[in-house]
């Protein structure tokens, strides 16, 4: 017996209406990847634990759910050796492990799609949940910048494939971040401190900025330098061209490959949406080394897609030798929901949901079970349902709301009256 | 630094072929169902322990994935107070909880479909494996044989859809086998202990069955009885009538409703597939309490679907008074899997799957795009890669393992010449 019927702490049941939103925003996303030549891979929810506390994780190894050994008596005096699995906490980490491990049956030129659960313990509140979806889309093995622009194209197939039409690309490059960094007289050592203050100019504005510079004890002549220049790039339509006037010190060649992708990616969009250089943007993650990027919905506050360019990781991971050039994409699954449910959209159909009410003492099963059949070899969705003879309104009522658009009243011999019910 | 690059003990990774078919099938079955007006729900992966410790698991909770405490300090000298969650065994413990937590929205006939991942901590052998997937159908609320026909009917259109022409349907009902024991004069307690021995007959036959009656020390004439009932079952077309005479116990109604779902389903069946009495049919869970099912591919030998009605379940996990009728279908998901790929099934496709090859010191990226889009837009797969000049063959043929059918090579300035690819 069943006391408290909940989902345990964090976790959801999911409604036929949610699951039939879930559905559809995943075989968009995906067909559109595919159509690319993506190909789709699935990695166990579950992985050995010393893998998943490598440090990789960063901080999402402290909100780790831990397995506890089978079989074996435990061996309660070692707290340690308690555990020998865990659940994964990202995509990212099994990925690795599965190039690793498939790497010699797998294209040189790896293009791969993945969408999958990921669970993290975190403190429980509206809107978070502790096993939540994320979609990951990754080149691996693809030094040049054809690799960002696929990616990038792709990405915006599959958002206006989900009917997102007004949205922006802001891409830059961390190198162009340590040029910055450098050209400042910032230290080498506190880049990465730098980096994680800008980060924050979209919440706190560039006097929130320059005060937590300051907190942080940098010289002044750096902060001075470092606004003046945030300020300048703010005011003005940031390209490739005018930045090298603000950065003499960005590397030509890195110059030259952002501005091929701005320029393509400009070129095929057809100005359905925009792409721009943005200095301010760093993406959270250290492991990123070359160009960056990160899409948001005109009208809505957060991001729904971002990646980079990671060309150190896989290899450390792997062997801590080989540099496995890598870029990636992760489309913030969850929030693309939140986003299509607060527009109240509607998952498109080109069929129509039929519920038929009969009576209980039926005797003519054979005749109705035919006439469903010709409705469904129509390419309906037809429902046989008991009619509840004393609140029928109501019960129609109630389907309507299920999402059924049409019903009918069976009677013995005689042909089936359709009518559409309105909500 | 992975040292150990494989799937964590008993778990698997899924490469792109095995995830296209994944996906297929679970399309073509969820759509099957969805026609007959079934919704599709989801529930977490984690589940409290208490819930899936309460005994409603039998076996299963032998082999449960348990999930430790999290944030506390552990406390070591309280073993059984490590753990508060564990990954769910299989669906239908978590469907009773999904129940009776969204029960007042759901309708009165709940008709869901589930398709998820289950663990479970088996030895580990070939195919099998520690995480795989159920598929489970079933109709909550209603008391009449209209569920059990719709349930066989949508099962035999999925299995239509997935190309599976020659299947046979058996079916019993527990009051049947009830009858049978209490005629051959056996305890009610040895009821259980009967119908496990008899569930056997297929693998170890009627002398088989006859010596583990033996061995359990059952009363001489009750087990004589029993055989011969059974030799005489086997050796005719059992039908409601000729079962009524072997054994004049079985009561009216039991009899009359297993000749309506024989009947009805043969009528509706076109031919295409058996339904037929099974006296030997047992199905192993104690908690079906009506007609009872199983389907099996002739030509292979285990059964890829079964199910059976279970009116006393729901209601003991749910406050223990309640009588609340169920129906249910569980299709082997990943047994349908194994005969498809014995088959060799290749997933039916309506587009070419074509690649394009580039030189790595392309300048003209904007033009290959846009070829590449209008073969997009014409609904095709089309993947960009670097060509390899100095073995384009052995690379082309890659592709063509990889479910490439056509390609080009782009060269600036001139029409793009597809040409099919051969394995």
């Amino acid at each position: 017996m069943i006391t408290n019927t909940n989902p345990a702490e964090g976790m959801r049941d999911l409604t036929p209406k949610e699951v039939e939103l879930r559905n559809y925003v995943t075989s968009i996303i995906t067909n559109s990847y595919i159509k690319f030549g993506f190909a789709q891979i699935e990695t166990p929810c579950v992985e050995r634990i010393n893998f998943l506390t490598s440090g990789d994780g960063g901080d999402n190894e402290k909100m780790l759910f831990k397995i506890l050994k089978r079989g074996d008596k435990l061996n309660l005096e070692k707290p340690n050796e308690l555990v020998d699995l865990g659940l994964r906490y990202d995509l990212t980490v099994p990925l690795c492990r599965f190039y690793a491990n498939n790497r010699t049956k797998l294209p040189q030129q790896f293009k791969v799609i993945q969408v999958g659960s990921v669970w993290r313990a975190e403190r429980p509140q509206r809107g978070r949940f502790r096993q939540f979806t994320q979609c990951d889309i990754d080149i691996i093995g693809v030094k040049g910048v054809i690799a960002e622009i696929q990616l990038i194209l792709a990405t915006a197939e599959a958002l206006q494939s989900l009917s997102f039409t007004d949205f922006t690309i802001r891409i830059n490059d961390r190198r162009i971040l340590e040029s910055f960094a450098r050209y400042c007289g910032f230290d080498e050592s506190h880049f990465g401190k730098v980096f994680i203050i800008l980060d924050k100019l979209d919440k706190i504005g560039i006097d929130g900025v320059q005060n937590e510079l300051q907190k942080s004890d940098f010289p002044n002549a750096s902060i001075e330098k470092f606004i003046e220049i945030v300020k300048a790039a703010m005011n003005t339509e940031l390209t490739t061209q005018s930045i090298s006037s603000l950065l003499p010190n960005i590397p030509e060649n890195v110059l030259s490959d952002l501005n091929q992708v701005i320029e393509t990616i400009s070129a095929q969009s057809e100005n359905k949406f925009t792409i721009k250089l943005d200095l301010s943007l760093v993406r959270g993650m250290g492991y990123y080394t070359g160009q960056i990027f990160e899409v948001g919905i005109n009208g809505f506050n957060s991001s729904i897609a971002g990646g980079g360019r990671y060309d150190k990781m896989i290899g450390k991971i792997l062997n801590g030798k080989e540099e496995i050039p890598a870029c990636g994409f992760s489309i913030g699954f969850e929030r693309v929901l939140t986003i299509l449910e607060e527009q109240h959209f509607k998952v498109p159909k080109s069929y129509k949901k039929i519920v038929i009410l009969y009576s209980d003492d039926i005797v003519s099963i054979g005749e109705l079970l035919q006439k469903a059949k010709a409705l469904r070899d129509d390419n309906n969705i037809v429902s046989l349902e008991i009619q509840n003879k004393k609140n029928t309104k109501k019960q129609l009522e109630n389907f309507a709301e299920q999402g059924f658009t049409t019903f009918a009243i069976y009677t013995p011999d005689t042909e089936l009256a359709l009518k559409e019910l309105n909500v």
